[in-house]
């Protein structure tokens, strides 16, 4: 800790928030590079390339519709608006911080979804034959499925990094998610249908991590500006509800065509369902008069989401979809009310928006929950082909048994937990450096560091001056964008 | 009438808003309940269980696109954006209830949901062989569709009753829904694809009949809240345009495989598109500079989806769906103009969103429509397989003519007409209850009442103190949330 | 230029902006003249006919998911999402123009749908055997892929023009995107999925041309109403991120059924990404301090999806597809920092929302990429039997070979930019004269003239008041809807 310490000390010299050189150069290097790998790797995959036409005529595919696109495009585009609406708004709570918010968000989303195409493409679709990468509609998902987990790890950071600091994330975010996704996914065969482990552990300690390394013991300075207005608050809302709705199409969106996809969505619709109402109920309850709190409904309604995740595609049954989301609408809003804070005070660890709550901990009851199901999976509930087909017990895996899977499922979670603790705190050490640019402490959660923001009356309190002399007075109404100003004769 | 009247008097003591044991107990008790239940009733159906894959070989299924999952996902999804984003913002108009309208909207529905699976689970998809209900993507959208008439009755009384009174509302609602839809659809065998009987007519006049009971004499006292703030109407236009853009997945999400749903599609997105017209030349016709109303614009344009539910399915013809719509624009944006003033003066019934105008009459209209066209089929028309496909004349409905089912669908609309009127009677005097927590007449469309509000300066006037003493002149300006202070010496 | 300028000032007589006889008698006319013709000219196609079932048997088709819906509907929504949602939010940036952004454009969107049903249903899918138009969802996507062109064309005038004058000019806008589709896609057999010419250029320039005819001096009078305020800006996002994320499905809506769409879908994905970084990128270049501007976020972000529109569905290839969104989001930027204040200053064209920078430069890059792209295609890359299907070489276009498609894309342009500039100066003049309810230039991007307005202290800033009397001091601020006072005695 002492090591740790003097670093912090070392890095914490005088901020210099001008990102005129640093954010295009990132932009344009990154991108540039992005080109270069693409035209190197990248190639399209026999259900998007023009070939697909002789490639059916081959397998003796009787119709255009067996298509993958055509399983899982509505599906992509339901994630797909769940990652820039979704996310995008639910961070837009805090009274003025909407626009970074939203523009980060959607700046860290572009980027994040080439470079993740490339390194998951190395990994999981790299073809033998020309050593290219071969992409369709799935490799679409998987890469949105790989933001998620930086944007997870932006609301832990919100408003106190700036935006060079959150492509450096992004670029070593995607990396580590690629790897750990490979070790569970493929070395350990884990099955993660809605990257409860994958996804939402890793993103949250991942952003948690990154938070405690770059803690701010004077944002107290900024204290006035972490909270909400009435209309930001409705602004975010619409991120929960596009996150709520389409959470079916996320841990369905890449489960097995035919009932895998379709009991996903089932599993995750009741257990969302039931989460409302224990959010809602756990909300009431902590306040003297029952008055419900906005940063519960924005955020605890979402964990039953993400606890289904790893279960959504095995045979959870719909009661058991309902156990999960009614669990972690308690301890998801409970976490808000006793755990941030602590969190906050004793591990110095500040999470702007609560993903501790709504994806860490969920996250980790969604692998509990993943394994269990798999350990208690049987040829009775599953049917035999149906047992094979839903856990993959094909191939190398032919001998897995349902409780053995179990406890490679825990073990994917074990390592979801090591990749996001540990990269955060590298990344973190990082991106303490004090060349990034990122805002002085009195300066968190305040557009006004990095965007040009309107002329706006509204927004700013006027500040009244009044000045008496002997025969004239004048009342002044001030306003940050102009002065109204009244004379009087004595 | 004088029953009802002294009936009311016992209700009027002084209301408690505080809601801290009601509202968690009743989300933890019926949650608890619907685990229950669905551990002993649900169980997922043969295209969404591990089974599915012997099934398929069984029943000489070709491929897992032939699933239902692929059929039906997308208008699933789509009509899950119009329950809880369309309703929700939809209701959002008012200046100080958009917390109210959004956040209930959800508690409703995610609860109304659940219990809507069970109810018609009982009554359409009782499995003889097990007692089990069998869920797939159908049940969720029929689930969802139980939920919309719940939320067309909330807008009767949005800001005028506690969220346990909505709960309730919603418990009986469901209930009543469930039964109604079995009368008119399985015993009077009368087809409803978009639900302008089933849904509409019987949620609106269930919610005006509610609305009538718990009328509030002294309304007035809140009447500078009646309104909206140029962002919140902006809000309400994302409800609106969500509903208006999704209408043809919600009346073509349960038709027949193929023709069925594409036509339905096509008849729902003509006819609304004609509302939208007549129902702006209707709105500027009513102004003596021929401005725009935004409550017209919000609500009338969808009446044309509401008004061809029933005939979406039909050979309606497209000619026939811009007719239907054209009448609709002009009737709902005159109800806005006449009816609801009118309605609240006379009536008693006070309509906060004037669901009258928006589903109550298209909801009539369309099952007369409906009546109609179906009397009105020949095989000329639709040939002989279609008509039999369109109607469903199999089974024990073998000898069914078209005529006759014109009739049949009239008995239906008259079914839901009684369910609503009847229903919300009963469930108004049960609402009227001084137990529920309902907010005082000078605290209606207040979300001060029931949610933690952020301090908030830009929805606050300021007040002014001018205190001129001798020396010392202080000019304060008061915000609700702190205090600007000017002090001047003469 | 003379006769021009003469023409203007026959034009220039008084405003009244009374739209209660005129825009009613619109709507009316126009929608009762759309009843006719669709009753006389409009029918089903053979997948939404009820006699499906039976053309299903006589075609050997095997299952109701060959219906082209299952196809075709998912992506259709999404369209049809950018349209309403889309282009009516993106416009929402105005301080006080945010009712008429999304009302008219719903309103134009509404109308033009259904004449563009008509008009391109004469020319493309007349069926020649009973003289009728029958459509499907293809032609729904039809619809709004035309009512597209027109919205484009209301962001150059938006603000400055009456209700009225949009529906004219949408009238005229469908009929000429008909005539022009008609000579591109069939005469001169150019491919363009995504519409870069037909839509974007078409309608860029059919905009800007009437903007210029429509040029108003003294619009400096409205000057300080052109600018957004913070909540504006975010309103703007939803619109921006909507046409972002379901871009791909706008680009791949009418695409070959397989690989095209789903090419087309990921080759939309990938530019858009990458115009996202340099978008963002020269925003930040172009201010001293680095700051970013909401402008260029809201708005350039999108030319990637125009720019690839064209070449969506060729084997442009991961990198391509970047390489094009790279400069597309250099070019539109500069554009909105350099073009558009330059064509406001030296060619007298006001452009309201840059369509200049998001459509029309972009939309000719697309033209030109897909030119190229065409050109070099090859059976080595495409296949044999693919190069057909792609680029449609069959029937009487049988001896077709890439190179001269390539030409034959490079006229289609040509036809675009003509059919855009060309309408737009007649229909610009046509718009000139004084009997269209238009707003005076100093009412300017002003809600007030159209539109009932709430009662709305928040977005009136206070004047101030002071009167010093001998003994009474009063200090009165004064807000727009009412006033608050506070007096003090000396």
């Amino acid at each position: 800790m002492g090591c740790i310490q003097s670093f912090r000390q070392c890095c914490d010299r005088p901020k210099n928030t001008n990102v005129r050189i640093s954010l295009p150069a990132v932009c344009f290097v990154w991108q540039i590079a992005m080109i270069i790998l693409f035209g190197i790797f990248i190639r399209y995959n026999e259900e998007s390339d023009a070939h697909w036409i002789e490639h059916k005529t081959s397998k003796n595919i009787s119709s255009n519709i067996e298509n993958d696109y055509y399983f899982r495009y509505p599906s992509f585009q339901d994630v797909h608006v769940m990652i820039f609406v979704g996310f995008g708004f639910l961070m837009t709570f805090l009274k003025r911080y909407s626009f970074g918010a939203v523009g980060f968000n959607f700046l860290i989303a572009g980027f994040g979804l080439q470079w993740a195409l490339l390194m998951q493409g190395w990994f999981h679709s790299l073809d033998p034959m020309d050593g290219k990468i071969k992409i369709g509609v799935e490799s679409m998902i998987n890469a949105d499925f790989c933001v998620a987990s930086c944007l997870i790890a932006y609301g832990a950071v919100l408003g106190k990094v700036s935006p060079v600091q959150l492509m450096v994330m992004t670029l070593f975010g995607v990396t580590l998610y690629a790897v750990e996704e490979y070790i569970i996914l493929s070395l350990i065969h884990a099955r993660d249908a809605g990257g409860s482990m994958v996804i939402h552990t890793f993103g949250a300690y991942y952003g948690l991590s990154i938070s405690w390394m770059l803690y701010r013991p004077n944002l107290d300075q900024s204290k006035h500006r972490i909270g909400s207005v009435y209309h930001s608050d409705v602004f975010a809302m619409i991120g929960t509800l596009f996150l709520w709705m389409f959470w079916p199409s996320f841990n369905s969106a890449i489960s097995d065509h035919g009932d895998g996809q379709h009991r996903a969505a089932i599993n995750t619709y009741l257990s969302l369902a039931a989460t409302v109402l224990t959010a809602l109920a756990i909300s009431s309850l902590s306040q003297k008069t029952g008055k419900l709190d906005m940063v519960h409904i924005q955020n605890a309604t979402l964990a039953g989401g993400v606890a289904v995740g790893t279960a959504a595609e095995f045979m959870l049954m719909p009661y058991g979809s309902l156990i999960v989301g009614f669990c972690c609408g308690i301890i998801s809003t409970l976490g808000y009310i006793y755990i941030t804070p602590f969190m906050e005070k004793y591990l110095k660890i500040h999470d702007t928006c609560g993903i501790h709550n709504l994806h860490a901990m969920p996250g980790v009851i969604g692998g509990i929950v993943g394994a269990i199901t798999a350990a208690a999976a049987s040829e009775d509930v599953y049917g035999k082909e149906g047992l094979m087909n839903t856990f993959d017990f094909t191939g190398e895996w032919k001998e897995m048994v349902p409780t053995r899977q179990g406890g490679h499922q825990a073990a994917g979670l074990c390592v979801a937990l090591c990749f996001g603790i540990g990269g955060g705190i590298i990344v973190g050490c990082i991106l303490r450096l004090p060349i990034w640019g990122d805002a002085p402490d009195n300066s968190c959660f305040d557009d006004e560091i990095y965007w040009e923001l309107p002329e706006d009356e509204e927004n700013n309190p006027p500040t009244v001056e009044y000045n008496n002399h002997m025969r004239n007075k004048a009342v002044t109404i001030k306003f940050l964008s102009g002065t109204v100003r009244a004379d009087a004769r004595a």
